[in-house]
Order: structure tokens, then C-alpha cells, then sequence
């Protein structure tokens, strides 16, 4: 019989959810498996495709629920960890409260289930498998239409008291002139360098600096043609020195991040990921850069500035890996 | 022969250094010693003073050294801490990669010994026997001159990768209008929230708003007349209302420093020490109001937030403490 244990890792998000089934190493086997949320379902109906897609996953690894060790499931928060339950997610509209972990767990036969914010999850994919596999310690930051976060110290990530380690979006980092940030305050790291934050950094350059020699022009002024942070990151790599403008700040402000938890935590490595990474090396260069500056010297020169390498499949693998974790820590 | 066991805890500054004896509680026993450091007079004299200085904190206790289990000595940073040096602190001039762990345990019989980081170790002692020993995750904000910072999570110090865990002071939280840092670096935590950023938004509220109804008028205008932090939370609570908005704005400062924090380490509790804590509750109260509106709310109602209770026996209390932990995890 074989000695290899296999895990399955769910990934649900506000409109699909993913799962998949790794080793002990975090290698996928076989192809993940997407569904749909459909959140306006309802949280029941939701519960049920989860269970599903986790059941797909499983035969597309060509593998029986019984030789599956333990689930590891990563959802949106607001969530209380300990007690296992999304609390009232605004990415999941009129879900309340809803026992996603023992839901789950009693489903599968009573099978041993972690529960974990999604962004923790997605950083611990990068640290066991990915990006950050030979590191100590590591911080990521998840660039989206948000900023998620994750940090992790020693193969643990920090989950804090209350549920809310690792909320790195929402750290304060201007005061005088803060943006509104989607979460209600002012001034968080999100309003800046999420995709949202490029567009209002791009129109805000546009509208100061003046728009006619930029390929983004007709967006300076007219706020209901829309644009989006890939096409400023496409204008700035044909030249557009606009754009570059707006590269440049955004490498800033994810500099100010990065420098922030480094005298903070101060980990091995900072990793972003999220689908602003697609911006490639225009923008990592740039962040770098900017760390050196912003940083104490020994931090600044040792802590390397990465970006994350499972992509979307992240999620999964870290929900995987947190099952993997959960298990060697249970009482034998 | 009694089974307490006694560890003796070494605090050193630029000025002056202080060690005491405790006991596995935390409590010490007869009073703490103090030495002048005399930085100028070289590192083998400071070491030979610390020496010193744990000696006669073991007399003033009435023991002998060979009652004395592990011995804790924190110092000012830069240091690298696994190697047990001070590298080179702006607070000791011409000090280069002090040997002090070693020097120290070889002086005193190859016992245990601790090194750490001052704040830090105020920090662990706060934690141990002092404001967070009910927390189980605790941070400190240590406001004097500068603002060090420690952080810790299930009784351990976040140490950091590179001895940079904590520093946080130099969080950065203003970018538009960013203030000078005694780091040489701009926007820091530090530049706003400590004596000298009390000081320097003092003066900056006299000059934009006028000060002829204020009792700090003089200082507004001439840079040579010496204003304190310490006058400035005098006159706020005879009721000088410029004053009052300096403390404001103190308190909103701070509040974004905890905040940042409970979005990252999301600790049980936040603790502010140092000198500047003598402004009483005139200055915690804001700080209370300010971490509410800037906070997530479920962080924003559990962190409790305090004052330190140990003042200046806070470093040699928890470099003793440390020395403690470091013999629970070293192999027996």
C-alpha cells in the first residue's frame, strides 16, 4: 500500500469556487475543478455546491473519499475562525453565520477539516509550494480589486485573536490626503495599490498633469469611460509616459507595504500575487527599487521581493496545505 | 533547599544601564542596580560595566552567582541576535559588533545567556508581569525620545528574520506630507507619535494657527526656546485648547500605529510605555476613541488597549524573563 496522503483544498469565492486534491508535497493531482457560487442561491445552496465541487475533485483524481486524509477549506471573510463560520462576507451578499467547517466535515464522514480566510490560504499555498517554498517566514500580498494579505512565521499563519491577521489591505499609510477605501475608512493600503487604487491613482495623474500627450487622455476627464489597472500597466509598457507615471507610484505605495510588515514582521520574503502580477517585471522592478529606499539597510538588502507562482491555484493548494498542517498538530 | 529559581536581567542604554533579580513570576527581589553606561569610553569598558552591574544587582538581592539559573541583557539595536552582538547603535557611539552574549556568559560561569532587542524586551516584560499577563498576543509601543516596538505571539517575541521584528516605529503612515524620521528616512510612525513628534506637531499647530490665546505661545514662532513634550500635556490639562488639539492629534497618530497592528498581528491587547505615558488618560482616552473609527469592528471592540505598568524595571524585568523562556526551550 502506498505511503503518499492526499488532501483536498477548496477555494470559494464570491463567484466561482475551486477545488483540487495534492499530495504531501502540494502537487495537484489530476485537473481542479471550478463551479459557480451563485451566491444569491442562498448559503445552503451554497454549502451543497461546496460539497460537490470537493466531491468532483476527488474523481478527477481518480481517488475515493476514503483515501482522502483530511479537507482544507479557504472561504471570504469577515470569519470567526476558531468556531468555523463565515460571519457576513461581503463578497457572499445575505450569508450569515453559516458552519461551512462542521457543514463540511460532517458531510465527509466526520473527516478532519481546516477552515482559513481565503487570502491566509493563498499565502500559505505560495509558502508550501510556491514562491516561497525555501522560505522562513513570509508575508504576501494579494493584488485584486482589493488588497488581501497573509503572513506566515515558521509554518504558522498568523491568524491573530480575533480572526483578522493578515488583513494588510486595510494598514493606514497616508493620512493627510487619504483615498476613501472600499472597506468605509480612509487612507488603507488598499485605496492605493489594488486595481481599483491604479485606476485612481491613473485618473487622479490624468486630471492633475493634464491628459493630451497620454494614450489614456480620453479617460483624464470623463469619468464614465472605463478603465481598467491592465490597461494603464499596456500604456505604460508601449511607452506611455503617463502611465509610467502611474507604474511608478503604484510601485511605491506597494513598496510602503512591503517595508511596512518588514519592519513589522520582518520575514524572508514578500510576495505579491493576485492578477496585478500580470503587470510583470515593469512593476516588480520598480517596487524593489523602492523598498531599498524606504527600508532599514539589513532588511533592505536581504529580504527578498518576489512574485507568487501558482496563480489562481494558490487557494486550493494553501487550503490543502492547511488541512496537511491541521493534521500533524491533532493529538494522535 | 528551596525550588525557586532566580534569574537576573541586564537593561542597558546610551546614559545609563539598570539590572535586577527576579523570580519565575516575574517579581524581583530587592532593588534593581544602576550604572552609568559611559559609552564614550569605549565598548570593552561597557562591557566591563555590565558585568558590573549584573553583580551588584546579585548582592543587592543577596545571592551569589551561583544561585542565579540564566541571565537576560538587553541593549539598544541595530544587533544581530543570533550572533549576540550589538552592531552599531546610534545610542552607543563607536561601538562596533559588541560580543556581548558571549562575553557576558563567559564572565559569569558559560551561564545561559539572553540577548535581545530593548524594546523587545520591555515588551516580554510587560507581557510576563506586567499590563498583557492575562493577554495571550500582545503589542507594545514604547514612546520616549524615539518609539521601539515588540510584538508577541503565544509567549514568543516576534524577533524577525534579520532582528527587525518590532521596529515600529518606523511603520510609515504618511506619504503626501511625509515628516523628516530621526531615521533619516520619511513618514515614520516615530516622527508623529513620539516626544519629539509632540513637540513638532506643537509647534507646526502654533505656526498654521496662530498662538496668541495659547500659554505655548512663545514657542510658536522662536525655535530656540526649548518646548517638551511634557509641557504640552501640562498645558492641555490646565485646559490651554491649542494644547488640546496637539494631544488630539497625538492620540489619532497613535491609534493608526495600534490599528495597523491589529490589522497585521491582531493581538489581544495593544500596550503603550515610555515617558510619554505620564500624560495619563488625558492621552489613552483619545487613543481608545481614535482606534474605534479607524478599525475593523470585531478588532475594534476585543483588542483591549492599556498603559504599561512596570515603567523603567520593564527591560530588565523581561530580559530576565527572556533569559527564562530561553532555558524552557533549550534541550535538556
Amino acid at each position: 500500500m502506498s505511503e503518499t496522503r492526499y488532501y483536498v483544498g477548496l477555494d470559494v469565492g464570491g463567484t466561482t469556487m475551486k477545488a483540487g486534491v495534492v499530495d504531501d508535497e502540494g502537487r495537484p493531482l489530476g485537473p481542479a475543478v471550478s463551479m459557480n457560487t451563485d451566491a444569491h442561491l442562498g448559503q445552503d445552496h451554497g454549502l451543497e455546491v461546496m460539497c460537490e465541487t470537493i466531491r468532483r475533485a476527488i474523481q478527477a483524481a481518480n481517488l475515493t473519499t476514503d483515501q482522502i486524509v483530511a479537507i482544507g477549506v479557504a472561504t471570504p471573510g469577515p470569519m470567526d475562525l476558531e468556531a468555523g463560520l463565515i460571519l457576513d462576507s461581503p463578497n457572499l451578499p445575505h450569508w450569515f453565520n453559516v458552519p461551512v467547517r462542521d457543514h463540511i466535515s460532517r458531510t465527509f464522514d466526520h473527516k478532519p477539516t481546516a477552515f482559513q480566510n481565503d487570502a491566509n490560504a493563498a499565502t500559505y499555498g505560495e509558502f508550501w509550494a510556491g514562491a516561497g517554498r525555501k522560505a522562513r517566514s513570509m508575508v504576501m500580498f494579494t493584488l485584486g480589486t482589493g488588497v488581501g494579505g497573509g503572513i506566515i512565521i515558521g509554518d504558522t499563519l498568523v491568524e491573530g485573536n480575533h480572526s483578522h491577521g493578515g488583513e494588510l489591505g486595510h494598514i493606514k499609510i497616508e493620512m493627510t490626503n487619504p483615498r476613501l477605501c472600499g472597506c468605509g475608512r480612509y487612507g488603507c493600503l488598499e485605496a492605493y495599490a489594488s486595481g481599483t487604487g491604479v485606476v485612481a491613482t491613473a485618473r487622479e495623474v490624468l486630471f492633475r498633469c493634464g491628459s493630451y500627450n497620454s494614450s489614456l487622455g480620453r479617460f483624464g476627464i470623463n469619468p464614465h469611460e472605463r478603465l481598467t489597472a491592465r490597461m494603464v500597466f499596456e500604456a505604460a509598457k508601449q511607452g506611455d509616459a503617463l502611465a509610467q507615471e502611474v507604474v511608478e507610484r503604484t510601485a511605491y505605495y506597494l513598496a510602503i507595504g512591503a517595508s511596512n510588515l518588514m519592519h513589522t514582521i520582518d520575514p524572508d520574503m514578500v510576495v505579491y500575487g493576485g492578477g496585478m502580477i500580470r503587470a510583470g517585471d515593469i512593476l516588480l522592478d520598480r517596487i524593489r527599487w523602492y523598498v531599498v529606499q524606504v527600508s532599514f539597510p539589513v532588511p533592505a538588502e536581504k529580504t527578498e521581493i518576489r512574485y507568487a507562482e501558482l496563480g489562481e491555484d494558490a487557494g486550493f493548494i494553501g487550503a490543502a496545505g492547511c488541512a496537511r498542517l491541521m493534521l500533524r498538530t491533532l493529538p494522535q
